[in-house]
């Protein structure tokens, strides 16, 4: 096992940080990483906004349902699905500006910045900081947009949380390999290989603590019932469809 | 710069790959590794089908129009976006199972699957594997889904082929990591910004051989019209679209 794989499979999130800034050498490392991966046709279609300063922070905190890990870490990185640079670079080059306003387009780009995401995840926890990725920043994107002053044609779709770990928390009880692994073609879940997958994950202390808070029989009613309830997950998904049309990714219906 | 850094830094698309089989223990680190990501609510939203059959690869090559990186590696990956398992555990612990049928969820899935294929690229070309991404897998989603048998809530997002090298191409014209990079907010780039970042990409000798190839004026021409053109963009979308309402991650108008 080397050095790579080793911090690969020693990633927890980390949500409590030491006050000492990250040095600009550091960052400038992790966002040399973030900008080395693959990336379609080698158009490399985000951006990466940087915060270090806590008012900002404290700008987009409610965005994030005032987490502590919102505000609490020296650094957060903020990656976006980016068509805009690109339209500008074909702008000033007489070629077409409109040829990416659609959503196979802005697949692309989402998976660019994804990969330049977890790229600078890697290399910050090889650094030895700690991360913490704030799915948050999906929900309401309209307002991530105003407040980052994203263009047309650009959307957050990731937002990590950086510094030196002030804790070391377990690893998280994940589900076997065994689960996501399929040979050749899909071959669906029945309710043995269901019950033999969530097993572990079912019967851990987490667990058992998390059924007992909540009052509930399992796990997926945790899910489907506290955590990611139907109807706030489709008003979401209206306010993110929405973006997708104000920024040119979608035509309006 | 420790060894995870230099792997980053050192990334090319490998598109030549020796005959040599990449062994069980090497492919179980890369899913391990692929398995360990951040992932929101830790629900862990992706599937990935893995492929050392070179039939299965000769049956998905014309949806990557026959490019030779769809068959001549010993090893393909592909990554899904999947509600579809975590459907299967509310529907097998009486939780309701439409909660994430949207396009909230799909995003975060999205997510999900990305992190995943990242990690693993990260940790394969630690292990001296090489890699590269076929972008193909997005465009005719609807018929990978068919090939892979992917069940309602799967989309396919992400295609890797991997291998022990057999060249070692120079390192990719990327833009400068300036051009990325914005502090607390979006800037948005001028004439002059745009001329600054794209100069050496633009008088690369790569950019000049394909110009010449091209016949065209500039390296944005390449792009809108000849290697990703509008129409074609927005066929594909469309394709994209419909997929997502079939999966039933979009509501049909």
């Amino acid at each position: 096992m080397n050095q790579t794989i080793e911090t690969i499979l020693n990633h927890r999130s980390i949500r409590k940080f030491k006050a000492e800034a990250v040095g600009q050498d550091t960052i400038q490392t992790i966002l040399r990483c973030a900008c080395n991966g693959s990336t379609l046709g080698n158009m490399q279609l985000f951006s990466i906004i940087v915060t270090t300063d806590k008012d900002m922070m404290q700008k987009t905190a409610p965005l994030h349902f005032n987490q502590p890990i919102a505000t609490n870490a020296p650094l957060m990185m903020t990656f976006c699905a980016d068509l805009h640079r690109f339209n500008r670079y074909c702008e000033f080059r007489n070629a077409s500006t409109d040829s990416y306003d659609n959503l196979q387009s802005y697949q692309w780009a989402v998976t660019d910045a994804i990969i330049a995401a977890q790229n600078a995840c890697v290399a910050a926890e090889s650094l030895g900081l700690g991360i913490c990725w704030l799915g948050t920043i999906t929900y309401q994107v309209d307002q991530f947009i105003d407040i980052l002053h994203l263009p047309k044609n650009v959307i957050p779709v990731a937002c990590i949380s950086m510094g030196y770990p002030d804790e070391q928390p377990a690893l998280t009880d994940k589900l076997p390999v065994e689960a996501f692994v399929h040979q050749d073609t899909y071959q669906d879940y029945s309710e043995y290989d269901i019950n033999k997958l969530y097993k572990d994950k079912e019967t851990h202390p987490n667990t058992i603590q998390i059924l007992k808070e909540n009052n509930l029989e399992n796990l997926a009613q945790v899910f489907t019932e506290r955590r990611y309830v139907k109807k706030d997950n489709e008003f979401f998904a209206d306010v993110l469809k929405k973006a997708l049309q104000n920024q040119h990714f979608l035509k309006e219906e």
